[in-house]
């Protein structure tokens, strides 16, 4: 079983590069984790909406049978992190091979692949740079781990 | 007018510090910025509580009459960004010398100042490292920047 994520555009900051190989090396340390990047649809020559459309597709191919497939967006569910690392530990518990996060690009996450998605989750109603969001996002899959595996390094 | 930060220790993470001097810099260009780093309570030799004590302490000493005092934590009252601009559109219309921003330590912050805060908002249900929050905030701020000045940043 293997975590994966998907991402619209490469990560072209360099601070947000040097924190996603911080947490990432983490992850890899205690569960599979792979991480998809597919190509950002071209803003300046579309309307928004069909840039969504056409990175909802790309990131649909990505999918595979038996996947679970959580979608995120601000408009999700919110959870507390201990709430987050509950959910994770019982997904893996059903063991299917491959656990998918979805963050979409600069425009959002096209809403038919938001429905076809197992779970909607947010990580807050604020509005986050799709890149800034894959380093908050590292990061709680890293305390999650650690809530699932009992390591310390979460606080309530 | 001038927004204030205050947070407990410094910035000790290369790339939170790239990131937050990208965000600082931004800011500065619309409206005047300190950041205020007040000392970290030991943690090792001090129980939970009495660092909380402390760091509270400290923070509040800073603190001016008449400043707006908002502070972080994630059991505050969540907002979109919109809902953060308009929100602080509104307190600088009143305006105050300082809007001051307080964001907590490795343990959180001290009931007593959160009592005495005219705000405490929340970024996310999650618990975020305060360093990470840091830039997440910074994020925000500029965000909300742009709202109230209209420059072309933020999409719904």
């Amino acid at each position: 079983m293997k975590l994966v994520i998907i991402q619209v555009g490469k990560t072209d900051r360099g601070f947000l590069s040097d924190g996603l190989a911080r947490y990432y090396a983490r992850i890899k340390k205690m569960i599979g984790l792979e991480v998809i990047t597919i190509g950002a649809g071209r803003v300046a020559s579309m309307p928004a909406e069909s840039v969504i459309k056409d990175e909802g597709m790309k990131i649909a191919e990505r999918l595979k049978p038996g996947d679970y497939v959580i979608a995120l967006d601000e408009k999700g569910e919110q959870m507390s992190s201990r709430e987050l690392a509950s959910f994770m530990r019982e997904k893996m518990n059903r063991a299917p091979k491959r656990i998918v996060f979805i963050i979409g690009g600069a425009w959002g996450l096209d809403a038919e692949l938001k429905r076809r998605s197992d779970k909607v989750i947010s990580l807050s109603q604020m509005t986050f740079p799709h890149q800034l969001v894959r380093l908050l996002f590292s990061e709680q899959l890293y305390r999650a781990m650690t809530i699932i595996k009992g390591i310390p390094y979460h606080h309530d």
